[in-house]
């Protein structure tokens, strides 16, 4: 297995891309593909004694600024890391491709380079909620602002599959995001999704509320990319806040503070729960091969664990059982 | 002041209600006229020794139920605690209204019966998120799943003068609830709206994320009802889910439990913080009287708020500034 990963994509690139890399080689026992500049590379590992075995370096100049239009990936920054790690994907040199720089770059890198599974109308980002065990996948985050129903309804398809084949999920049960659980709640755009995820090939459990996401209410909660990055970031926001008001309630006094030292275990539990260095990145979801954008301040540990994802999604075919399901609802759709 | 109470809405109705309107007489001096079915009122001020000084009965038959369309309120339920309400409320019978029934049933009433301030295309509702100290409006909470450049502006305008007057903040900052801070950011919707905004009379601060609301990043936040119920609703499920969490980590064995007594006043105090009970109801704003819609499962106490809510509306003539505000940009818009 042969995993490409963007050496200057993320805040903490590319030492801590780099040392990520060495950790997911020992611990996985796969090759990787560090796309990015071989003079600066080398140094590196000769710096902070890195070995390189399992590594291999493909040299690539430049990286592309987080704030640089997506699509100049493919003219004014062509050449750069991210561009040549997704060259590298599409001629066939690596399995999978893992990146923590910018997600609308690597959504064009997806889209134009490695190009969309066939059928799929847009390829989205999708993110793994920790609330519960197996967690529920939001899917679109972002990638598409404005979606039509039967892209809402293909999320459902892809995510289903993901929660399936990576997560363990027998039989995922995808909600669609609404405000109402009546069947005529929300826009025209979630009317006619709740038609088509009806009669696709997923556990349709119909719409669910946000309020009901943190609870579990389903495995795959799909959204348009405008609300699913609401709701992703609100998620994140409430998180930070409960966390200062709980530090707060804890260090209020002496007594207090001693006090909750007996909690420390527990809420660093919580912290990790929550902590997405510890259960990889996003999937873009459509595309022809795996591709995982780890989140933009990933560490070493969120790199290997954004490679340990890419692998599964090798090793389950992840790409394939898209390809089938959408296959399977196309025939349906002409049944 | 007289403020009149749909005496019949909520899940707590009537008696709760009925105490609510007891507790607001007797602390606020204000008049309270109480639509519903004048004997079982009667007979419940008998039966819990209520007594009814400073409170009027409106006779009206019979109450509209959650799950009824909105529109039936002046059809099938004619003549329902809630119609006979917004009827007493237009005659101008009394100064505002509060009612814990269905929303829909609300702005229903209220579009209908209550009528529109002159030049406001749709009204809204607005909740204020207990975040910081005066807290974060946002509108639109859901009463319009579907929105116009020209309605988000609007709501900005209008939740502007209610932090103003209401919560006293003398220069609120009003944000668009979009995905990344950008002029460029969001659908057709955000740009237009952001364009209006930029112009309106306002202290538009720009684009905000989820993620920022939380923090207080502005005292207005706008959205169309769509997102911006999602937001609201989501910001009950994840209060639920980290409540949960740490009962969890505080609960875990004698010595957390024991522990955990001495911040018992630290987790009380933020309870209270978040707790609707104690900030009142959502305002309906935009139309010609103020209407206070609380939370279906509102108690005594947050009846008491509403209608202390409803009072402060009056006092401070959030209407007629609403009216001027808006004929201020109407203004501006034609030079």
């Amino acid at each position: 297995m042969k995993i490409i990963v963007d050496a200057f994509g993320g805040d903490n690139a590319p030492l801590e891309v780099m040392k990520g890399c060495r950790m997911a080689v020992d611990e996985y026992g796969c090759e990787i593909i560090l796309s990015g500049d071989s003079h600066e590379l080398y140094q590196l590992s000769g710096m902070y004694s890195i070995p390189l075995d399992g590594i291999t370096v493909s040299d690539a100049k430049g990286e592309i600024p987080m704030d640089a239009k997506p699509t100049e990936l493919l003219s004014k920054y062509k050449g750069c890391s991210l561009e040549n790690a997704f060259q590298q994907l599409a001629a066939g040199n690596g399995d999978a491709l893992v990146t923590a720089g910018s997600t609308g770059a690597a959504l064009t890198g997806g889209t134009l380079i490695v190009r969309r599974i066939k059928g799929v109308r847009r390829p989205c980002i999708a993110t793994l909620l920790p609330f519960t065990e197996k967690g529920t996948l939001l899917l679109d985050c972002g990638a598409n602002a404005e979606c039509r129903p039967d892209m809402l309804c293909q999320f459902g398809v892809m995510g289903s599959v993901y929660m399936q084949q990576l997560m363990g999920v027998e039989t995922p049960r995808v909600g669609l995001v609404n405000i109402g659980t009546e069947e005529s709640k929300g826009t025209d755009l979630q009317r006619e999704a709740y038609a088509l995820l009806k009669a696709a090939p997923v556990e349709f459990i119909g719409n669910i509320e946000s309020r009901d996401i943190p609870l579990g209410a389903c495995e795959v909660a799909v959204a348009d990319g405008f609300t699913g990055n609401v709701v992703l970031k609100l998620v994140e926001g409430m998180a930070n806040f409960f966390s200062a008001q709980f530090k707060q309630i804890m260090l209020k006094n002496t007594l207090t503070s001693l006090c909750a030292l007996t909690m420390k275990g527990g809420m660093v539990e919580l912290k990790n729960k929550l902590d997405s260095s510890h259960y990889g990145g996003a999937p873009l979801l459509g595309l022809r091969k795996p591709v995982i954008k780890a989140h933009g301040n990933a560490d070493a540990l969120a790199i290997k664990n954004a490679v340990r994802q890419a692998i599964s999604c090798c090793e389950k075919d992840m790409v394939g059982q898209i390809e089938q399901s959408l296959a399977q609802m196309g025939a349906a759709e002409e049944e």
